[in-house]
C-alpha cells in the first residue's frame, strides 16, 4: 500500500478547530486508501511559552535541558490529534520521537538524524492505524530527547518519507505553495507547480521562507517527492522533485528579495592564503552566519574582502572584525546597512547564456546601481540600494515573466 | 554514599519561585554529602488543562493517549527544575520515566511499577549529579508511556527510594505532616511525630489525604522509611515506619471523619453463598468503589446488607442495584445520605482492650446516635448522623487524648 506522509506546522494545529481540520485531512487520505503517517509540530506559541518558563529560571539554559523541555510541545501535539482522528472512527496512534525509533546524533538542539527504524511506525501502519509522529525530535544513543532545530519538522517530515519510501511528503502550511515570488511584493506572482530541489533550496537560503533547507536537502538526497500546500485550502500547491526535462525549458523559475542584511567591507587586506580563512573561522567561532563573499584585488598582495551577514548578526560581525584587525592587518572597515539583495533563480541558466546580461540591463534601464553581484550555478544575486529593492525586484519580476506559466512565457 | 529521595507535589513546583524552593531544598541536602533524587509532579494546574484540551477534541479519549499527554506535565517539570538546579551552580540532569528506566505494565492509566532499572540513575548520581525524574509515568514493555494513576508520584518517590536504597523518602506536601486528626475541624490536633504503615494505610483510606495508599503499601513492603514534611517550613514532619516497639503503648494514633458517603442498604436478600459476591462484583463492573460492608442475618435464609459509597458513586450504584433486583432477588433498597463516619486508628487496639468500648460510651454520652460499626484489627469506625459529625470527633480526640504528646497521655 502506498504511503503518504503529512506534516503539519504550528500554525495548522494551533486549536481544537485546526486540529480537527488536519485531522479531516489525513483521514480523506486513509479513506482513498494510502497509509497515513503525520508529522505535526508543537501548537502555535507553546515553544515560546515554554522558552519563556525557561528563561525565567535560567537565562542560559542547557541544551539538553531545553530539548527535554521543548520536545514536550509536539508531544502534546500528536496525542491530541489521536484523539481527534479516534472521534472520527478513525484508529489512529501517536509516537514521540524515541517511540518511532527515530536516531539523531547527540547534538542537543541542533541533532541531525541518523537513523529511523522504519518498522515501529509500519507496523502501526499495517494494523491499520494513522500514525501521528511528533516532529522536530528524536532520540540519541543515550536516551537523551533531541530537537532538529529551526524547520525541524519538515526534516522529520521528509525523514520519515524517505525511510518509508513514501509516495509523497505532503507539508502543509499557511500559503498555498511556492511562488515565484513574494505575492505580498508582487502582486501577479504566480504559484509554480513543479521545482527542483536545487532551486528550491537557494530559494530556501535567500529567505523564501516556505520550507527549511536542511529539509529539502534531505529531499534531494533520498529523492522524496515534497509537496507544498495550504492547510486550509483543498487546492494543489507546488511540488519539489528532482530535475525533469521540461524545467530546462524554464530560464527563471522565482525571485526573490532580502532587505534584512548588512554588507561589511574590510579595506585593503593583505592577499596571502590563509587570511580569508581566519577572518571566517573568527566569525564562525562568534556564530556570524555568513551569506555572500565577494573578494577583489587590489594588488598583487592587496584585496578589498566584503561580505553580508543577517542584521541581527552585525553588531557580533563588527566586533570579531576589529578584535582581529592586529592579527589580520587591514587598513579600515566599512558597513553598508542601506543595502538589499534582489536574486533570480532557475536551472535553465546553466544551459542558457544571456541571463544575466538580461538581468543588468533591466536594472540599469530603470537607474539601479549594482553595488555588487554573486552568483551560483543556478542564481545570480545583486547587492543594491534598499530604497531601489521593491522597484527592482518587480522590474526583473515582469522582465522574466514571471507572471506568466512557463509555457506562455516567450523565452 | 546514602541517597535520599525527594518528591515535590504539583502546588510545590506551581511557579518559578516554588521550583526555586524545592531547586534550594534538593542543593543543600547534596550539599550535605547526600546522593539526591528528586520526583516530581505535573505545575499546578497543567494536568488540568491538558485534560481540558483532551475533552475538547474527544469526549472519550482513549487511555493510552492520554496517558501519553499527561506525562508532558511531569517532563515540563523536570526540565525546568534541571535548569533552577543548574542557576545555582549544581550539576543535575533531568530523566522522564522511560530514561529512569520504570517499567510498569502495559495497563494506561493506573499502570503499576514492574522494575526500575537503577543502574541508570545510579550512573548519574555518582557523576556528582541531583536526578531529577519525572513523577507519575513510565514505560510499558511495548515503549508506551503509562501514568500510575492518583497519588502516582508518591508512588514513583517510594518506588525510587526501594530500588536505590534510599535512606528516607521524603515527600513535600503544603502541610507539615501527619495529625492526629484534621486541624481544621479539631484544633488542638497534634503532628504525629511517628507512625506506622498500617495505620496510615487505614487514615490514607478514610480520607486523611496526606498520601496515596498505594504509595504507602509500596513503602511498607519494601520497608522504605517515608518522611511527610512541609516543602515551605524547614521543619521536621511525620516518619512513616515499620512498627517500632513504643507504638504499642499508644492506644489510637489518630481520629478521621468522612461525610462524603451515603450507605445503602438492601433489605431482606436471600443469604445463599455467592449473592454478596454477585452484587458486588456488579458493583464492580459498574465501577463503584464501596468501603465498608455490614451483613445482618435475619433468619437462616434471610439477611440484610449495607454497604457505604463515596457520594459521587452513589446514583451508579443505585441504578447497579436497581437493575440486579431480579437477579439476586430483595424486597427493598434504603439509602442514607446524612450520614457520617468517625473512625479511630491504632495499633495499640490489637494488644489493648476496652477500646471499642470506650469509644462506644464517649459518642453514648454525647447522645450520639451510632448507625452501624466495622472495624479492622487497628480501626474501629461508626456510621453517625451527619450532623453530629464534628461533635463526635472532637470528643473522640478529646477522649483519646489526641491533643496530648504520646508519652503524656494518662492510658
Amino acid at each position: 500500500m502506498a504511503i503518504i506522509v503529512q506534516k503539519f506546522g504550528g500554525t495548522s494545529v494551533a486549536d481544537a478547530e485546526k486540529i480537527q481540520r488536519a485531522a479531516r485531512r489525513a483521514k480523506k487520505r486513509a479513506d482513498q486508501g494510502y497509509q497515513v503517517v503525520m508529522v505535526t509540530s508543537a501548537r502555535g506559541k507553546m515553544t515560546d511559552h515554554l522558552i519563556a518558563d525557561a528563561l525565567e529560571l535560567n537565562p542560559d539554559p542547557c541544551r539538553r535541558e531545553m530539548d527535554q523541555l521543548l520536545s514536550t510541545g509536539e508531544q502534546q501535539t500528536v496525542a491530541l490529534m489521536a484523539m481527534a482522528l479516534h472521534s472520527m472512527g478513525q484508529p489512529a496512534i501517536s509516537m514521540t520521537g524515541f517511540q518511532a525509533g527515530i536516531r539523531t546524533d547527540a547534538v542537543p538542539a541542533k541533532a541531525r538524524i541518523t537513523n529511523i527504524e522504519r518498522e515501529k511506525i509500519q507496523a502501526q501502519l499495517d494494523d491499520g492505524k494513522i500514525v501521528v509522529v511528533a516532529g522536530f525530535q528524536g532520540i540519541d544513543e543515550y536516551e537523551n530527547i533531541t530537537t532538529l532545530g529551526r524547520g525541524g519538522s519538515d526534516t522529520s517530515a521528509v525523514a520519515l518519507a524517505a525511510a518509508l519510501e513514501a509516495e509523497q511528503c505532503e507539508i502543509y502550511t499557511d500559503v498555498d505553495g511556492v511562488y515565484t515570488t513574494d505575492p505580498r511584493k508582487f502582486k501577479r506572482a504566480l504559484k509554480i507547480d513543479q521545482i527542483s530541489y536545487d532551486e528550491m533550496l537557494e530559494m530556501a537560503s535567500l529567505g523564501a521562507g516556505v520550507m527549511h533547507g536542511r529539509a529539502i536537502e534531505f529531499g534531494k538526497k533520498y529523492g522524496v517527492t515534497i509537496h507544498v500546500r495550504s492547510s486550509s485550502k483543498e487546492i494543489e500547491g507546488t511540488l519539489i522533485t528532482h530535475e525533469v526535462p521540461k524545467m530546462e525549458g524554464i530560464l527563471v523559475s522565482g525571485a526573490t528579495i532580502q532587505k534584512d542584511l548588512a554588507k561589511i567591507t574590510i579595506i585593503e587586506i593583505e592577499n596571502h592564503p590563509g587570511i580569508a580563512a581566519r577572518i571566517f573561522a573568527n566569525l564562525a567561532k562568534a556564530r556570524v552566519s555568513v551569506n555572500d563573499i565577494i573578494q577583489t584585488e587590489i594588488s598583487e598582495d592587496i584585496a578589498n574582502l566584503s561580505f553580508t551577514v543577517g542584521k541581527s548578526d552585525l553588531a557580533d560581525a563588527m566586533k570579531c572584525i576589529k578584535k582581529i584587525k592586529s592579527d589580520v592587518n587591514y587598513k579600515d572597515m566599512f558597513v553598508r546597512e542601506d543595502i538589499a539583495e534582489v536574486s533570480i533563480v532557475g536551472i535553465g541558466m546553466r544551459t542558457h547564456y544571456g541571463v544575466a546580461d538580461k538581468m543588468f540591463n533591466a536594472l540599469a534601464q530603470k537607474q539601479v546601481n549594482i553595488d555588487s553581484i554573486t552568483t551560483s550555478e543556478i542564481r545570480i544575486s545583486c547587492i543594491i540600494d534598499k530604497d531601489q529593492g521593491d522597484m527592482a525586484l518587480e522590474t526583473l519580476c515582469t522582465v522574466f515573466e514571471l507572471d506568466k506559466e512557463p509555457e506562455d512565457r516567450e523565452m
